[in-house]
């Protein structure tokens, strides 16, 4: 399986509390470390969420499609990857995958939309936002 | 909106836990508000899924895919309804909206795809199981 | 098992995310039922914390008891209860069970100490706040 | 503040989806956090609850004792302590506390009391296992 060419890894350890009577993470859960890391990135490039929302722009999730390919259990270690592009005007797309530690076994595909908010209607975000992301 | 024509519907009241620092529902919450009312509406047809566990079949949720049109609050009350096709021979698939009770408000849209697994193999779901949820 | 005489109920179900591998509801959880019980009983008296804090008061947990008796299990039903009590000047007590619906099992015992604070500092709780919650 | 003296440490990031609208971490999920330390340490001593299980043992949280002295925030860095200790026959209680990093603040106190449960009842845990804790 590819695992390279990201953006940006974060590391995890599965939590028993985030396992459900299957003995498997529950599906919600990989929705939290998707978005985890997606927060760790945005911090990484020196974005804060509360300074743009004191701004009045907020960046809101509009969509998630994620494959669940393979079930994470109690203590296995993982990372999720991001990617990141431009759709349309309005839109950023992060792909962001999950792999199990050691063996690179894929666990989660995802694609999830974001959208920037001003007084409640979708704008392109401003133009120092797309440099600090790296997406001129 | 249209939020007739469905096969069942549960309804939920948002607990200040579910929200997050923008004070609306964390994302990864309607995917468990949506896996709820999947599972209340399993047992309604007498579907266990510790009994299919325990002759070797999981139903399994193999993709979500979440589009998220309004936000939830703080004590708003909503409803999530459920309709269901076979997609191919092994696939079942949910669509499952929420809306905000009492206006109708869509807040999301779901599509949720199961696939029937024995010995970690997908199968066809037994006539059985197909019987009892009204897919024949 | 006594489990009259309280000021308050609230009903839930078991949803199947709030269990673990064991099969029986996470620890943690049944703090989320005690406050969201809590939440609902202070709405049901006219108190909104969002307009306290508008005005500068939070309440705040300063201190939990629980005792697990027993456990819940998927697809139960089950009421939270309250009773409260001021300790001091500054502190309100609350005292909360879970039991099971239909038997009335005794499921957790738990007392949950809220402090009023305003500028970071414990004060007493307003009089009218004291009034509303019938603490007088 | 005193935050030597532990048996073991577990370090932690504060994630944004475990604070509430308060901006803090809601008090529920300091209790994950615990409960986290708790089987890390048991991992780190070769101990397995599963396995434990399998010879018919559960180590189950009768009593939990929590004070909130200082709420973390988003993004903020933590670590959780843990001593340890009998109490009479069948009881273990660990004391764990939560400290902020870099500056130690001193976070939440917390007594958790355990029992080995064997067909229903308490009873004395397993030399073996007092052994594997350093309990002796």
């Amino acid at each position: 399986m590819q695992e390279t060419g990201y953006l940006f890894r974060t590391d995890f350890t599965v939590r028993d509390y985030e396992c459900d009577i299957q003995g498997v993470v529950n599906n919600a859960n990989y929705q939290h470390y998707l978005e985890h890391a997606r927060h760790q990135f945005l911090v990484s490039k020196g974005i804060s969420f509360y300074d743009l929302h004191e701004e009045g722009l907020d960046l809101i999730v509009t969509k998630v499609e994620i494959e669940y390919k393979y079930p994470l259990r109690s203590c296995d270690r993982f990372f999720v990857t991001i990617n990141m592009a431009r759709e349309g005007n309005v839109r950023i797309v992060f792909t962001q995958d999950i792999f199990r530690i050691p063996d690179n076994k894929l666990i989660v595909k995802a694609r999830i939309t974001i959208a920037a908010i001003k007084s409640g209607r979708p704008v392109a975000p401003p133009v120092d936002l797309i440099k600090q992301l790296g997406l001129e």
